[in-house]
């Protein structure tokens, strides 16, 4: 897979993307498809898909179109999804216990493993099967246990906080939830959800068009 | 705020941002600021920070800065965040709850007026002072209160099909949590959270990873 070191951010942030519309054709019973119907589907144009989809060799054929399977299993394959990613969760909030708790992730490979927390009121306890440790057991986790990815969804200054502890253990892909960015070293991998920032833009678009009907 | 209507998507993407290195600015004490300091603290470049800024006006002043109370006071008008905005939540799992009790969105206008579920057993209970209603009381709702954002916290089929009927009532902002795209038409704004395709962004970087230490 030596060519997947070329490939842009961009593409691999579509990639998701076609893998959820694959899936809807799977379960209407769709076997192939052609560029120019997933771009109908999926509102992109048709030679941006060729262009995307060419980056991980040549799925499609001429005059036959995509195998919907394959290329499903394929891109999956790509995305990491036949693999299992151990997660472990930095507070054991109301968003924490959310996303343990949702099963779409533990069917494509996620397995959350611990969370952890402050509020000593809260460890020993177990959300779906996932038991919360207090914050002063992560060390010792994270150095005896396989641990991909760290979910963050506490306060920012603990966020950036933890994260550099995380890192000095060595963890290097983090899913941040604290609203702001962390400080780490380059070669940490940081995918946030900034939820403020996303309903901020909602809010922007709601303000202008209420100014434009004064 | 004529000007307004020419920004593009990409600058009004980056003002949440701003917004939020503004308010640790101003905990901090911190009165002005150049556009090469925050270009350090926000790992952009000036020339990007002063072009994104004077879209909205010459905040700025040469030799002096931003004055940073008046930038985040400003930035945050643009947003909105003096308005008290409306929102409804469509599901009342782990998601929807977590939405509701979140404490950064109600000090920054956001007022959750309902949550709707399907459930009956979760309905005329209150999570943070929200009533959950049944998902058939939505339509008489919704036509006799002010809402301005629907948040959607429901399985994809749902969310497509409930995204409509809200369109049929006058809502046209969305806050979409569903794994899914919706189908609306080309006025309705919508503001998606695929978590999961979030992760598997990072669970591509973890198996690339893996792939390169073989």
């Amino acid at each position: 897979m030596a060519q997947q070191n070329q490939i842009s951010k961009a593409v691999i942030a579509r990639l998701p993307r076609y893998y959820r519309y694959l899936r809807v054709l799977i379960e209407q019973g769709v076997e192939r498809v052609s560029s120019e119907e997933l771009s109908r589907l999926m509102k992109a144009t048709a030679s941006q898909i060729r262009q995307d989809l060419n980056n991980f060799g040549g799925f499609g054929q001429q005059g036959y179109g995509y195998n919907v399977k394959s290329l499903y299993a394929e891109i999956g394959k790509i995305l990491g999804v036949e693999q299992v990613h151990d997660l472990i969760v930095i507070g054991a909030g109301n968003l924490g216990r959310a996303l343990v708790r949702y099963k779409g992730f533990s069917s494509h490979g996620f397995n959350f493993r611990a969370m952890f927390d402050l509020d000593e009121s809260l460890c020993g306890k177990s959300i779906n099967g996932v038991k919360i440790r207090h914050i002063n057991e992560l060390e010792s986790f994270v150095s005896k246990q396989k641990v991909d990815i760290a979910a963050l969804t506490i306060p920012s200054e603990d966020a950036i906080q933890v994260s550099k502890t995380l890192y000095g253990l060595g963890i290097r892909y983090f899913w941040n939830f604290a609203h702001t960015d962390l400080e780490l070293p380059e070669d940490a991998i940081v995918k946030d959800v900034h939820l403020l920032d996303s309903l901020l833009e909602l809010s922007f678009a709601v303000s202008r068009s209420k100014e434009n009907k004064r």
